[in-house]
């Protein structure tokens, strides 16, 4: 049996530097596949070319159009190739249209001075929690499990929050280790954090993603099933705002760092 | 008299789409030009674009190799317009090789619900804190005037630090309003975090920096000639670490949040 991530993700290689990848059903979000597996899929580009040296350490992911059903090709290319680095621009298309821009970095694993500084939330196991059910028919929500610690969506007649933080605990609903693709999906696994401040009517959708991974392949391996995934919002105004993530293991390991600015739609409380 | 930031962010347009820079000797950095000045002339080539519509509100920018003196060519390319945003990819080239690669999201603002959720940290007004003197023979550091609060370099014989947060008041030494352009030049001002860890003789360069603009160009033109920069760092390891920055407008409003993944180079403690 194929993970239903490993499905979503499977480029076809047609010529130099060009992959095919097909949306997957299980995926699906409000219009188009959730941002997340579109995310791992440029990233599976780039780990799936011949040319591919090291791991994953950074990505952008622009999701300039919603992508349709169907196929969707990536050219992904390794446009500098440094002793330690390798930088990639990534253009996917579906016909002549573009629908997502990204550029990532791969790194070659060095053996260096190492410390974390961020602060892991003080919260417990995940089997402290109950699992959360999120009470829309978005696919893609089953695929994860999610316990909340914090910060559920205010579902009316839930009173709005004064503050968009939100703390939960997150596997594959089927087990699957993690891995770059997989922490990449995870990545935007937090629900729009304006609905925390105006409900899950707004609408939402994210325009640029970016995400940092601190763990070795290695290390991802290693990880438990659950990660516990924190974010909050930093300023919100002109249609846009920006939400910042942490993804942490439950050994305490920073493993990722993940930011997005996000497209919402929202009129002015006194207009 | 131009200023020294518009002198070196300033592009020719030479055939579409493709725009010649010219690497200035006053901000030159350790090795290469200042990360900052090279990040806000790609935005200067996408704003300089004859089809470009709205402001900067994302920019990543790929350090792929140090820029040579001399010119270099900035391929910006709208490759999708939506109603309200604008997708840019951006490929900078010296000869045949590709020495810088970034993303832009450009956007139309737009009047909706807005707020601010990060707390701008409680300091002095710029002028109760002395001008710090960075005692390093760097160019562009005599572009910038600052004044720290706190997290200076610790140059030896000062001892090391025990986290990487440094606040500070930033001004460019000439009078100049501040834009779009300026805003990302400014967001990679913040020395390597590294330094206070580890001390400043640490081989350390910016591989890939994200910005988001929050505030648009009329509430960028109002501010003062003082930006409040405030970073820290997250997770240090593999050769890598994140640096993660806030710049704040005297007046108290969130203008930029700003990310970057950086190369070190530094022995394990115990190696």
């Amino acid at each position: 049996m194929v993970h239903v991530l490993d499905e979503a993700i499977a480029v076809t290689r047609t010529e130099d530097g060009v992959a095919t990848a097909r949306t997957h059903r299980q995926w699906e979000n409000m219009v188009g596949p959730f941002g997340g597996i579109t995310a791992a899929t440029a990233a599976s580009a780039v780990l799936s070319h011949p040319d591919v040296q090291g791991e994953v350490v950074a990505i952008t992911v622009n999701f300039a159009a919603p992508l349709a059903p169907g196929e969707w090709s990536i050219a992904a290319e390794p446009v500098r190739t440094n002793r330690t680095s390798q930088h990639w621009t990534i253009t996917a298309r579906q016909g002549a249209d573009v629908v997502v821009t990204a550029t990532a970095v791969t790194g070659v694993d060095r053996d260096t001075w190492a410390d974390t500084e961020a602060v892991m939330p003080e919260v417990d196991a995940p089997d402290a929690y109950a699992e959360t059910r999120i009470p829309f028919p978005l696919k893609w929500l089953q695929n994860y499990r999610m316990r909340f610690v914090a910060g559920e969506i205010p579902i009316p007649p839930a009173p709005l929050a004064d503050d968009a933080n939100a703390m939960f605990w997150l596997r594959h609903a089927e087990a699957r280790p993690w891995d770059a693709p997989a922490l990449i999906a995870a990545s935007d696994a937090f629900y729009p954090r304006v609905f925390r401040r105006r409900g899950p009517s707004v609408r939402a959708s994210t325009i640029t993603l970016t995400t940092y991974l601190h763990a070795s392949d290695a290390e991802l391996a290693a990880a438990g099933p659950y990660l516990l995934l924190r974010a909050g919002a930093s300023r919100y105004g002109r249609g846009l705002f920006e939400q910042r993530g942490e993804i942490w293991s439950e050994g305490g390991a920073l493993l990722a760092t993940t930011y997005q600015l996000v497209y919402f739609s929202e009129p002015r409380a006194d207009a």
